[in-house]
């Protein structure tokens, strides 16, 4: 079993730095540890208090008398040495270190604390994340020890990062454009854990489909090199990388002590590991959000329906800008999409239905250009799941509310059997609409793990980066 | 005075195609027009219908007896030249066609009725838009003729579109985003009035601060040419176009009858026009929300102030991608800056504070290096505003709750001190953030007039769109 599956999946866990001071990080840290519904034991370690938030606390771990999977020190810098070896003699083997003032501060203190410290972990045989880290959640097990909110759960996403901002600051953002992870992991100066180690645990997690990486230097390249092309010939991997600039570079190596290289050094790395590099955070997730929920698709021919125009055309304009085609469809095949819509539409791709919020159409439509073996893939414009857009009208006709809710029931309804069809025909769909991730129109997209976009070119490129993972994966696995 | 004002400012509106079914699309523009809280007159024209929405019907233009300054058709095809006919002669000048099935569907019919209204609209003097538009909006009239509620008013930020979708259908997009804009025109098939005529219009509109187009053709490329130089000397004018790849410009021709042209030429004619291209809807967006409230750097030197180690990296790293620089400060300055964090925070740019919340930092750390001479501009990451994280804390500390209000209260009126900052130095700061637009971190500094960004890459290529607008401004006023 890899050592970080007992870290992300403890039984019970000993807590330093939380107090009855809402304003000390580790406090908040505790306080979303225990406000998430974690249902493993947890001890507070505390040298005065008897009870921290309500809950027993211990003067030290040698008092706790019950075994313990995993330590989380949020603790002055100086007293981390002591604390860790304390674990060891408990007999405690998993630790996530948060303080920060070692290696990254720049000085020979920092340097030698963190030496020390790793050499206490490994005469107890303890494997640690840190230090200088902001923890992780796993929403598989609904544990969360950083100091923000959890992300809502039930994704398939798994993120290792070398910043701990990235790794839970960004929770809003995550909510707010419905990204669903299910594991993120900060590894700080990474003292013992790196991310060649989030690689191989990752690898073996069942609920994970794909694996998000923020890069600022790869400190072990060989093994990251070999790991990163085993793994991706099973899951996706995208990264981030920040160092390659002089500025970036200069900002990466004050903060986790990293040296890193230039763009191209790491663009020649990325490719031999099969590992798809996005340009920031926003676009990893565009990508991983797709990696994590469509097939893969077998070429580059997409389809495009929309019920209008100008994002008719940004597709089309931005599918072909992104690499990928929107081939003019057969005659035969404008035929029978002309049956289904009835109308004056353009059919021949991309289709444009004009105005029309009937979202049977767009299902239909999906399937016909599925089965007739001219595209590889789809995106789609238009969905319209009601109640949205209806105040003004609800204010004067206060019948039509409810007529909005029933066609919410219905389009959520169809969301879920459309959300079917990329599976059934093993091509990937790939939504564009304006709406938010909690509206009517997209919530039950993003319930159906159809990626949804507020752009053409966010959506082409996420698309093309599935076609990516495509090839990567058919040339590693003839590799 | 120029013929959009009358169209964008009306004093009343006489309304064609609103019923009291609430599923026309009529009905739906007429329900936002009575309740965004315009305050005009409204006439509703319906041939059987007694009362439309409580409001007084009348079966022709010709009974209203009283002046109209415009009229809006959401009518059938076909009877479109007889009613627009009935306005010239009632004394009409102004009007909206939203109905479609003129040129664009492609057939003979089409082209002839657009030839029709055309004409009928030549002889009696009226200026119109469309056919086959959304209709307008005018925060600052509270009008909004269009089938969606309108996006959060009070912004500088005007646009006009040959796409109806992104004109109204964007709203919630604008919201999640915190971007306001004040007027918005579809243009549809610009049978009459134009891209070029908007242009010509938004230029003496005093609230206007940027303006954004989309485009699918220039119909006018001579007279484009012409009033945008004119105007990009005064307003930023940012454009996206979509013909400019085989389908895309297939889709163009299918939806609005417009002849598109390789992206090179319009490259180049963006180029002459002082016209800043964006890539896609989001990025136009982007820029326009920094250039509709922030002063353009007079140079590319930026300073990077963050308290996370990952995003001043990154935004270390997408300055310098994006074309900007972030230079080394002196020792002078770093000796400055050192004093005021007092603490091991690194200080030679970018300044990372490491996690600190202390907001009033910021704001010292800001005058300090625009004072310095050493910068053009800055960006900052960590700015914290208080209750958006402490879901859990509550549970288990009651009183932090007030904590929190107070800490949110202290921290809006912060936020508005360092709102004026930039406008006291003449240098843009630009904010990256994860929160969302409606959280109390963010709300402030769209309330301020702070643009506000969820990943360094964007942060950073909306401050090199300032720039390029100072560069154009510059060139421009010289030439």
């Amino acid at each position: 079993m890899h050592p970080l599956r007992q870290l992300m999946y403890p039984s019970s866990i000993a807590f330093w730095g939380a107090s009855n001071n809402p304003m000390k990080m580790g406090t908040m840290q505790l306080a979303n540890i225990l406000g998430t519904g974690y249902l493993g034991q947890v001890f507070p370690i505390h040298p005065t208090e008897t009870t921290v938030m309500g809950l027993p606390a211990f003067k030290s771990i040698s008092d706790v008398g019950s075994p313990v999977d995993l330590a989380q020190l949020t603790l002055p810098t100086e007293v981390v040495p002591r604390v860790l070896d304390e674990c060891g003699k408990a007999g405690i083997r998993r630790a996530i270190v948060i303080s920060g003032g070692f290696k990254e501060v720049g000085g020979d203190r920092g340097k030698q604390l963190e030496k020390e410290i790793t050499d206490i972990a490994r005469t107890h045989g303890i494997r640690f994340l840190g230090p200088n880290c902001v923890g992780i959640f796993n929403t598989l097990l609904d544990l969360n020890s950083t100091t923000i909110p959890l992300p809502p759960g039930g994704g398939k996403i798994a993120f290792a990062s070398q910043s701990g901002a990235y790794t839970a600051m960004i929770n809003p953002f995550l909510k707010s454009q419905g990204i669903r992870m299910c594991q993120t992991l900060s590894v700080g100066n990474e003292a013992d854990i790196d991310l060649v180690d989030c690689l191989d645990y990752l690898e073996d997690e069942p609920q994970v489909e794909a694996i998000g990486l923020y890069i600022e230097t790869v400190r072990r390249p060989r093994e990251f090199l070999r790991s990163a092309r085993r793994v991706s010939r099973k899951k996706p991997v995208i990264a981030i990388y920040v160092g390659g600039t002089e500025a970036g570079s200069r900002s990466s190596l004050s903060h986790t002590g990293a040296l890193s290289g230039p763009d191209a050094v790491y663009d020649g790395l990325f490719e031999q590991a099969g590992v798809i590099r996005a340009f920031d955070v926003d676009q990893m997730f565009d990508f991983l959000r797709a990696l994590a929920s469509q097939p893969a698709p077998a070429g580059e021919r997409m389809a495009v329906i929309s019920n209008s125009g100008g994002p008719g055309s940004s597709l089309a304009y931005h599918v072909e800008k992104a690499g990928l085609s929107v081939p003019l469809f057969s005659d035969e095949l404008s035929r029978r999409l002309d049956a289904i819509t009835g109308r004056l539409a353009y059919v021949r791709n991309p289709i444009d239905l004009t105005f029309d919020t009937n979202t049977g159409l767009f299902k239909q439509l999906l399937e016909t250009v599925f089965e007739s073996g001219e595209v590889d893939g789809a995106f789609m414009y238009g969905l319209f799941g009601g109640p949205d857009f209806i105040v003004n009208l609800a204010k004067r006709f206060p019948d039509f509310a409810k007529l909005g809710e029933e066609w919410k029931a219905g389009y959520t309804e169809f969301i879920g059997e459309l959300s079917r069809v990329p599976e059934a025909f093993d091509m990937p769909l790939v939504v564009m609409s304006f709406f938010g991730a909690d509206s009517p129109t997209v919530s039950p997209l993003v319930e159906g793990d159809i990626p949804v976009y507020p752009s053409a070119s966010r959506a082409a490129r996420a698309m093309k980066a599935l076609l990516d993972y495509r090839r990567i994966r058919d040339t590693e696995g003839g590799g």
